[in-house]
């Protein structure tokens, strides 16, 4: 293991709030049956690694961050043959991994048929230390390692890199989320926040037959990117508008009747005071965005009563949210040029710098490309 | 309209917080087509009945309260031949009807398909006044007349008004309740709360197939009654056990992973606070006891993303959960004798008592007995 | 309109099997309380207006025929001051309405809550005779007369007429079948049949996000339609394919798998054959096509079991599917251009050319413009 | 068992229409990682054992028949400590585990959610070979071994062994397909079959709060069975009663309306024909039974369009609904005398006799108590 070819550069969360080291890892000689090991072509940068980086959530530091990622297919343990579609695998595939990796044996994962809430959960680039061989359980790194259990995708050849890449895990997580809440033709949903999550729900929403969109928003650049998305009507909460107003703004653009269904993806709690007004009665609310702890809000049972709501919450991504992501782009990449969400294209040894444009919001969407 | 049997006895709410009054009405006269007058057999006073005589509703005072009624069927307006199920109707038949009428016409009885949310909804002995004739629209009273839509059901014989009347309102918002949340065979259910919606609750839970039922109230007498029934396990709250301690105790029923279902019956804002930690990840959590506006109360939006909640609000009853009520007590109200839970019964003339009584909590189910 | 400006003239079915005759009626004088009287702007024919001049259905002759049909508001009878959704309506609006009215009192109507399997459904078009006043019930006509239960929509302004015609009762029907059977961003959506029924599900399915679509039919002319529309892939019947070869066709094309959601809109009874190999295990199966009795086909249960199947039937369609349809075009028809699918347009005095038309499939689509 | 304790009796299909072989196997000397070896306790004789006799399945002759076993846990491999809940176990312990072992990596197991479906699926007792160590797949035998993915459960102490194998497959079975079809209070339910699985879907429909159960079949003893469990109503197609009468018989029993909700329980084909003719306008209808391929029957799409019928199917069952058994057993079990289903007792010896018993419909419940 000498000699510069052998060694894959990695960035590292040594531990809460640390500079970003940039490590040098062995490169696996010999990878277990069933493993596969990614040279990453790309991998996006997303809010939860600036999480992790300030040490919101708990995770096994050392960490090699990324769980969004691309690569090409290096190397083949034994016994591995084929994707989770039955599709044969062959060095130099492109490839896309669930970042999520259930136990399958849970009361979760067999009885409640919840994968996302699976007691064993592991997740690449978050719940995988790198302080051990293999080391390499992140995107952010020239290589990745992928255990014998890892669910992996064979990319269609019509579908680039960055069009997956750009969507990263927004894309599953708001499949999921939309698998729960549900958008059926006509209706009308309403959107709040429009970041990476909430724009890509605006992108499925509309593709799942919604007739009317509205994004909710406090920044005119991202409102923009709604707008060129498709978004039928925008609101920007910063128009000096009060709650009431932006309320009373939603109920107009539905005949006066309130959303069918609104989407939650600011992660602010009180964005659900707002939200449980905007939806119709009987309407569907979904709360996908709030996955780090940010405190309460009043909320007054009387409205959940009287107005009959149904208000879904929505964890992480399973293998399958991945699988339909896969289609759902290959069908709709070309028309939302999701690539150009891309601002921002780091090396590997920038990784200081990449956090930091991402946690400054001055990138849309900002990626490794190693 | 002379002589003493064509004035019909009936309590009266004329006002905010006066004294409940016992007036006279003209018996009506001539019907109008499609209309139905029926002797009260016996009418159920509910807690809904203590907050309208205490003005905590809107309603178009002066009101006969009473919306929980079975009667004998004494005068038919022309053209009304059959019930809501196309049985035949005749004079002396037993009627129960369903207090809510809606209008079939507006986007939430045609488009939305939810009929409790009707825009133009009446209620028996709640929003209709007894100001004008014919005046007897509610339940406290010896005659109650019901207006052309009414939704009335022939009582099948085997099936005791009194098992009806003592489960009243409850029954049918119960029922539509647990159509909304769902409760399968071998699921864990807990009720928060044991007043008549949550002895409802929990029969029907078990009827549902519940495996597991858990009983939570601080009053032991219901807690008592809810035993009776056959609920599994009780938590008395106040036997100085904190909420945390709630929480573990449902989970330790449970295997340790929370309820499936757990049916929210207190009206209490604060109990969501123990309810959805109650809840299994992914559980399912019914908001279905805040009729009135008690205020709000802190819900972290992090804990319904994170636990993949499902809540849900269920408002009133529409005709179809009176249908079932009748089927489904036809069919049980021998092996819970619901009738045992009415503990007082009054005439018409005592109605200052009987609301105290209701008001005081001294009876399990109180009723008028015309 | 000369002559007698108090005559209408109408297309009317006298019996099963007779020339289609033209006959004048009395235009109403005073309206009923709640009545509309409208002034067709455009009337579809449909398939089943084929079937009622042959007799295939019991209808109570004489009949004007016509259940596709956008009119101007002439005369508004007392009380009628707004549409279904609370909209004011005023002389010179125009007018979608649904064709079926059901009784809002019946078992199906109160307690199923499938108002179109109402026991005492009545159809404009099909089972509204016009043997007496007010005679005008049918689109076949110059005007209609709405009775006072009619659920009228005004139509928003930037929808145009021949975009709501031209997809007829296809399109609430539809609606309707898709509420039934589901279809979700990413699914696979099989389509048996290109006749109107086919072509708008295509539109539909692909909105409401199917990634993949497969259009089935034997007509060249209208398999054209679908990939004008569309349609991903086409398979014609005709290019001497075999049941198997059709098959293994859509299996290839869902990645060996079969299609999650598989349409029969042809009304061939054995058209189930195939539809229930091409759908994928567990895979979703609607019976939408089938308003006449042409037999039966023979179906190996074990099948059903096996594939773990779920078929779905799906009968006429209900004001809600009205209103989906208003909202869903309203979005669509500019991508969609089914303006584009009349292809022939007649007067009412060419009712047996117009029909004759129809019957021997020349037209895509035919309209009367009175 | 005398003579070498180290050899294992079991029944064995040698190939279709042999006898039944009675063999001796070593008994495993050391088990891999993660896998069980338990001593079988009970094993029901099911119908589908009888198939496989006869070669009406295609299996990998030489096979140990058996899939509804409790046994005893004998031995444990390095690893295995804790079953399915996370329970921990030990040696002693009596187990219950699902007879089906999916792989959890194919389109069914991960992307379609649906496990009885999985693409290298393999079944205890029926798709594994006795040809190689460690032989012992089936219940027939004194010892069963289980691989390292079996699913285990610990059985409740409260839950007789009789009680689990007495229902045998059909609980799960069944406990699937009302999972699908779905029953709830207030339902009415028919019922084709009273052999194993219709006699547990008349218990579970029952403790899903079915009010109205009809129970249907030709044997008179199967229905006497049906009525001491509670069935409401029988009707025993041998007295002489036409389909039609059949069916109206139903009718009369559901208000004129049809049954909400109709299981197909007896596998044969044109069971169909009455069933979906019992069933209500949209009503749902499950086809459970059908394990076999007996042939088709000719139905009427029509039918299924005019009714707005829900046809399910239901194949096998996955460990959730082993788990949902235990549960639901345990609080039912003393109610309905499960354990008195079992009229016949076997030794592994005697087991051409006990297949012979069981062929010959002479058992309600055919066992082997090795
Ligand atoms: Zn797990
Ligand atoms: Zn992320
Ligand atoms: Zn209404
Ligand atoms: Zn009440
Ligand atoms: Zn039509
Ligand atoms: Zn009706
Ligand atoms: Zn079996
Ligand atoms: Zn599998």
């Amino acid at each position: 293991m000498n000699g510069c070819d052998h060694l894959v550069k990695a960035a590292v969360l040594t531990a809460p709030n640390q500079p970003i080291e940039v490590q040098e890892f062995p490169r696996p000689e010999k990878l277990e049956d069933g493993a596969a090991l990614l040279k990453v072509d790309l991998a996006g940068i997303c809010g939860t690694d600036i999480h992790l980086w300030h040490g919101r959530l708990k995770i096994p530091y050392p960490v090699i961050p990324g769980h969004e990622t691309v690569g090409t297919l290096e190397e083949m343990g034994k016994g591995l043959e084929k994707d989770l579609l039955g599709k044969p695998l062959s060095v130099g595939d492109r490839i896309y991994f669930a970042s999520g990796v259930d136990c399958g044996r849970c009361y979760y994962c067999q009885i409640a048929k919840e994968q996302t809430r699976c007691i064993n959960r592991k997740v690449y680039g978050i719940t995988l230390s790198c302080k051990s061989p293999p080391y390499l359980f992140g995107g952010h790194s020239e290589y990745v390692y992928l255990l014998p259990k890892a669910y992996l995708f064979r990319v269609p050849e019509d579908l680039p890199t960055e069009s997956l890449v750009s969507v990263g895990c927004a894309a599953p997580t708001i499949i999921h989320g939309i698998e729960v809440v549900g958008v059926e033709a006509g209706d009308s949903v309403a959107i709040q926040g429009a970041g990476p999550i909430g724009l890509f729900a605006l992108a499925l929403a509309k593709e799942s037959g919604a007739s009317t969109t509205v994004v909710i928003d406090s920044v005119k650049e991202r409102l923009e990117v709604a707008r060129e998305m498709g978004a039928d009507f925008l609101i920007n909460t910063n128009d000096a508008i009060s709650p009431q107003e932006r309320v009373q703004r939603v109920l107009d653009l539905t005949d006066g009747i309130g959303a069918d269904v609104v989407l939650e993806c600011t992660g602010s709690p009180n964005a659900l005071d707002d939200g449980l007004l905007m939806c119709r009665d009987s309407g569907r609310y979904l709360v996908v965005g709030h996955f780090t702890d940010r405190g309460t809000t009043a909320v007054n049972p009387h409205l959940i009563t009287r107005k009959q709501l149904k208000i879904y919450g929505s964890w992480g991504m399973a293998p399958r949210h991945y699988y339909k992501a896969l289609k759902i782009l290959r069908t709709i990449h070309r028309k939302y040029h999701f690539e150009k969400l891309i601002t921002h294209t780091f090396s590997i040894e920038k990784a200081q710098e990449a956090f930091e444009t991402v946690e400054n919001r001055k990138a849309v969407k900002a990626v490794f490309k190693p």
